[in-house]
């Protein structure tokens, strides 16, 4: 079955120690699609400018990715530049320009309504909505959010929570949607807001899962000795999460802890280079190898 | 098979926005031989004070705990006092008397040096060496440890750690030992030091368990909406870990395993009351049950 992604689509520039890297692909649209396509087809929806390189389009075009809701705007990408401290552990932003995501209302071709698994990426809930409002009877509704648009748009994050089947976030995101500082209880308050399910990551500590109706799931992370660039495993979970209900078409509670295994496999590997480039070298084979290593240490 | 269990017993006085409580038994040998006992026959080896409540006494004798190796000294027991903060979810130590534990040298009557598993609950780990010197070829030996020591004992833990099978200790404690902010290098590195396992506790987030021949094995925790009191509740990991262990006879790898589990388990009850309330309570048929949901939790 194939999967629908929208959200973002950047250029990220990079800073370290001892290089720059500029133009990076980046945004939550990019490492979501990439992070789906390891499991099935891809149709995604965004937005790019005029300088958006070849390599880029043609990175998604390897992984068959469809382009067709890929709309180019006049103007620049939608651009982050950011720097890394020596331990490669902490990041900090430079500096932020929307530029053609400033105007961007995702618009799906008609092939792609019918869509039945259905991913929005992190971005503006107001955009996410008016992605649920062009779908028609989708299988099973995945949202993606972060601590910023439960800042400033928390209005629309509720509604948004009525209309989807599941909501992915951080600990401290859902810490802050909640105002619960014990997870478990922030877990069952966001299901009461709407969403059948809630994903609730907790990076090297892997993953909460919590259903509607009292189910539960605990699943730990892929343990990685280093962690060169963690920006985009969260979407690269989100990817993975909906690549792998679509592939299996079952949206059975133990399908969905699988999904939650197979995310956050994916974005292990995400976190072992610099922007895709991990994703870009990925097979399948590979997250199949490490989901067996992975067997072995939770079981 | 039996477990010897040795380390601090101490009389806990605790205050709270709405009550105070004075003489709760706690100290690491309190909550590890109490948590053993759910699995089998356990020998306490420690020192109380003239105040030392019976009905203390009483508690240890109702779960069978065997009580030659508890040693009466004149003076009064180590003892703690702490107040909790409104949210229950910080304390802070007002005061702290040794008293009797100051000059404790453990000493193991003879019919316990051949006791096959061997709990070193928190205490100095020159304490812990002397009761390795004391014991006849072990089976198993566990040290338990904390900030203060690797702090301020450093020598004498990096030599304890060439003699016991497995460390104990938490995360950033694992992370200040090794000087290394990954845990999983930190875990491999604590391994290369000596003991044949450590694992690494990770409170809410579960537990962490490395080998010397790269085993890993990676748990959640139990989930948990109200934590009245983690006071004790490393100290129960530790005894449960033991206690599984003895009553299995199993030291294999996929046995540990179950051990964390195990321990992780006892821990959980132990954090929903105050001192060793809960665990008062507590009945092995409790912890069966609760093993039956984790099972669902983390599959």
């Amino acid at each position: 079955m194939p999967v629908l992604v929208v959200g973002s689509i950047a250029l990220d520039s990079i800073k370290t120690p001892t290089s720059e890297h500029h133009k990076l692909l980046g945004g939550s649209a990019s490492y979501a699609s990439v992070a789906a396509s390891f499991f099935g087809p891809v149709n995604l929806v965004g937005v790019i400018g005029n300088d958006f390189p070849d390599k880029h389009k043609q990175l998604f075009a390897s992984r068959k990715i469809d382009l067709a809701g890929l709309e180019l705007a006049d103007g620049e990408t939608f651009a982050w530049s950011g720097e890394y401290e020596v331990n490669m552990n902490n990041r900090k932003t430079l500096s932020v320009a929307l530029n053609v995501f400033e105007k961007f209302e995702p618009k799906l071709p008609e092939a792609y309504r019918a869509t039945p698994y259905v991913l929005l990426g992190n971005i503006a809930p107001s955009l996410q909505r008016m992605v649920c409002k062009q779908v028609v009877k989708p299988k099973f509704v995945v949202a993606d959010t972060m601590d910023l648009w439960i800042s400033i748009a928390r209005e629309d994050l509720v509604e948004l929570l009525k209309e989807v089947d599941m909501l992915i976030l951080n600990d401290s995101e859902a810490k802050q949607l909640t105002e619960d500082d014990n997870l478990i209880r922030a877990g069952k308050k966001i299901v009461a807001m709407g969403p059948r399910y809630v994903a609730v990551k907790k990076g090297e500590h892997g993953c909460l899962l919590f259903g509607k109706n009292g189910e539960f799931f605990s699943t730990g992370a892929f343990p990685l000795e280093t962690i060169h660039d963690p920006t985009g495993a969260g979407d690269c979970f989100a990817g993975g999460f909906i690549g792998h209900l679509a592939r299996t078409d079952d949206t059975s509670f133990g399908n969905l802890k699988e999904a939650v295994v197979q995310g956050s496999l994916v974005a292990s590997f995400c976190c072992e280079e610099f922007s895709l480039r991990r994703l870009e070298k990925l097979t399948a084979e590979d997250i199949v190898e490490r989901r067996k290593a992975f067997a072995a240490y939770v079981a």
